[in-house]
């Protein structure tokens, strides 16, 4: 066969086998262009700005943990027992050296993501203590249910990460749990992912493996992972946090700095008193990664929710979350800082009808508020107790439509648009000409989770709703899962270090504890 | 008992029974503060009104319509056939007199509600053929089911009108339901609401049952209803429509120009040049309502979908159909009139996660897009073929909450929270904190349909869904019902009407036939 007859006869059959093959390549780094919403003036960030200085200036804000203390007060904080107070012009200072933007490098480098600025990535909900499982059964995880969850997060094209611990492996001791984690992101992904902050040591463990996999030398110039390190607002930041701060600032390796936010609990009942608890705190977290190591890369982060009056539990898709995330956005940028929210939470014990609004409330505000790093993008379900694997995969797919939106309308091929209203004129119809079908699938999504048959087609097909929809097609997805390759001697490497630090470590009544 | 110790004892008392009571006090009609999203620069928004304009310069725009014709004719546009070429200069001129803002009028004055610039009005689904009942069965709707949405369009307070036709009442003849779909709409509810536009004399109709609410010489001087006119995209006026325009229009009421956007199918395969013609529509309409009558107020109408490549039907919830409403909103600005658009859309057969996905990311766009008049805001489900009980009620808090983050951030008691934050310090709590209890509910919006109970609290209390739920409040808020009360006179002279109307319109062979 000719070169001019394979490229015309299987050029056809080559575009229809690319348009029904599933394509599970990552889509790159989101680059946003549509405007973001920022309902704060100057004026306003400003005295935003003014009320967390003076909180930290006045208030002060406690460390505890004796080596931040004596940190802070080599870089010359006033510290009181364990408050440190603050004066705005150390903490500018420190947080000026914070880069605004930097890239993940994954071990698969098709798939480094940048981060900062325009720049964002969507990363899937962790440390849910349950699983709603292929069979919709709220149950403990295992292992393998964590290694299932990798396999998705690395075949789903809008997620740019496998995280860490998406569910709590209860099949393994608490204290091994974060080596088995790493591994399962390591192996299963080659995506970039999270690292463990369970405590200090357990960071230190997960940097080990990132030099293992990456080389020492290579961390020191690369973001590989993220660490979360969640503040106890109001005001304070606890030994275990910090300590794993240090391990990965230390090494270069970026850092969520997140207060926890339970609107009404731990913050003042109000949306702007609360972003200024939330900010000062942030900012003194971000100071210290400065501390730790100047320049190392750190992200402002928290986890925003609002309480509800009737079991103080935190709630999801409200209002008041929408507007502290388009604050908090603009604080981020007035800090020139990238920063991490939460893309699609919600509160509901199924997947039913209030988790499907609440995570499209939530992860609409997160794009409106331009947030970089959206992490707990699919999955996230009943307040976070539990990760479900249908929700996963619709909201993983939402994250693509929300992606879509971010981009912005496309003008590229406006004139051409306009030349087929020409030619199709008054009362004629679309669907046949060339435009249409040359831009059809580019220029409008369709959902794969959603059903848009009529009710009678609904019907013939077993009525089937959306839970059972997104877990045939989970079931599909890990039928097709192909592991990535990964080097046999970094795997063996990583596997002996796993298996050293397990004897190393006491797993002894750790076993299906919780923590 | 003084008015001392009164005010004393029942203070306390009188709050406690404001906090438990029920409130159905309507919200009063939405002024936004939140920043809109903006996608277009200046220059894009002019490139598009010229290819709109451009469009309908040389392309032209078919009016099916004898009286419009010869009515174009008159206003000195070039007319061939059933073609209408429109000169920009022209339309420009006739667009010009259209209100940027007016006030509805309705019989209850409290319930009177701006529409236009930064006031927007939340208006439940109509047209729907099937309802899913209060035991959420599928079926053909009656009469009785139109007076429960309308019961409960009355007493849900982010809904602004009871609309019109929100269920098809099937025992009824078509040529008599307007008259009936009209009574109901007037008789169970004190907002404003919608008026048939099923022909040209059913429009008249509801214009007669107007005069008699309101006076002959009110409607003159007052918007008290609304009317819709469908275009039939691509570039196509219909008789029917034109002939219910006309109708309102001379009597002064407003009516909504929407292109019926079905993208992909009747528009170019493109976001932009999709846009580009469903603005030449909704421009030709609105500039014929001033050819009927200059200064008639009119709104820049549409309805926006995109269609499935596997049913053809109608989608909801798509990144597409959020960035036409952004760029929609920005074109209705430049041409400064009020605009509509369509707030809670599913395409899902039952009240799934699907639909609260859909209706969330619709809603959520059309806030930020600055839209006013936000019509099918509730129910809308299974693209319209049905109105859900459950999803009416569970839309209408959504609306609510809408309305929270479109009021934007308060900055009232910034000094108070910061106070707060003082008081309360590092590792406190806000709880007990009179801040917090004076300020929580006001804070932070408590949604009553969600459920953020405990996983254990919620087995406890019978594992109830959001559809059970919402039928349950669905169900107490309409043994709570009470009728607004309605001038005998009037309400008499109504019945009379619609009895004279049905003895005139023959209902022979009409009776459950759709239309």
């Amino acid at each position: 066969m000719s070169v001019a007859q394979r490229s015309r006869s299987g050029g056809r059959a080559g575009r229809r086998a690319i348009r029904t093959a599933p394509d599970h390549t990552m889509l790159p780094g989101l680059r946003r262009t549509l405007p973001l919403c920022e309902p704060m003036d100057e004026e306003q960030i400003r005295k935003l700005d003014d009320a967390s200085m003076a909180i930290l200036e006045e208030v002060g804000i406690v460390f505890r943990d004796p080596i931040a203390l004596a940190d802070w007060k080599r870089a010359g904080a006033k510290v009181e027992g364990e408050r440190v107070y603050l004066d705005r012009g150390l903490v500018r200072e420190l947080i000026s050296s914070i880069p605004s933007s930097f890239t993940y490098h994954a071990r698969n480098p098709a798939k480094n993501v940048p981060l900062g600025g325009d720049r964002s990535i969507f990363v899937p909900m962790t440390g849910a203590p349950f699983l709603r499982d292929l069979d919709n059964e709220r149950r403990n995880p295992t292992l393998a249910d964590l290694a299932m969850f990798h396999k998705l997060s690395h075949m789903l094209p809008a997620l740019h990460s496998s995280a860490h611990h998406i569910v709590e492996p209860y099949d393994h001791p608490i204290s091994h749990r974060h080596l088995r984690i790493t591994y399962s992101s390591i192996k299963h992904s080659d995506k970039t992912f999270m690292g463990m902050t369970t405590s200090p040591k357990n960071a230190e463990d997960v940097m080990e493996m990132c030099a293992i996999l990456f080389g020492e030398d290579y961390l020191e110039t690369h973001p590989v992972t993220t660490g979360n390190c969640n503040g106890n607002s109001p005001l304070v930041w606890d030994e275990t946090m910090l300590g794993a701060m240090r391990a990965f600032s230390k090494r270069n390796q970026p850092v969520l700095c997140s207060p926890f936010v339970l609107g009404g609990a731990n913050t003042p009942a109000s949306v702007v008193p609360a972003v200024a608890q939330l900010n000062a705190e942030a900012l003194s977290a971000l100071a210290y990664t400065q501390v730790i190591r100047k320049g190392a890369p750190a992200i402002y982060g928290h986890y925003l929710s609002t309480v509800s009056m009737k079991s103080g539990a935190p709630m999801a898709g409200t209002p008041e979350i929408s507007l502290m995330n388009f604050m908090i956005g603009q604080m981020a940028r007035f800090y020139d800082v990238p920063w991490r929210t939460s893309g699609s939470l919600g509160g509901a014990k199924t997947f039913d009808a209030q988790a499907g609004y609440e995570s499209a409330a939530t992860l609409s505000a997160v794009i409106h508020s331009g947030a970089n790093y959206i992490w707990h993008a699919a999955g996230w379900n009943e307040a976070g107790m539990h990760c479900s694997v249908a929700k996963f995969i619709v909201d993983a797919e939402q994250c693509a439509m929300a992606y879509r939106m971010a981009e912005g309308p496309r003008w590229d091929d406006f004139d051409e648009g306009l030349a087929a209203i020409r030619d199709v004129g008054p009362g004629g119809h679309y669907l046949g000409h060339p435009h249409t079908q040359e831009n059809f699938q580019r220029a409008f999504f369709m959902p794969e989770t959603f059903d848009n048959n009529s009710i009678e087609q609904w019907k013939a097909e077993g009525e089937v709703e959306i839970t059972e929809r997104a877990l045939g097609i989970a079931r599909k997805l890990l039928s097709e899962y192909q592991e990535p390759a990964l080097d046999p001697a970094k795997n063996e490497a990583l596997l002996d270090y796993v298996a050293r630090r397990e004897r190393e470590i006491p797993a002894a009544d750790a076993l299906n504890q919780d923590y």
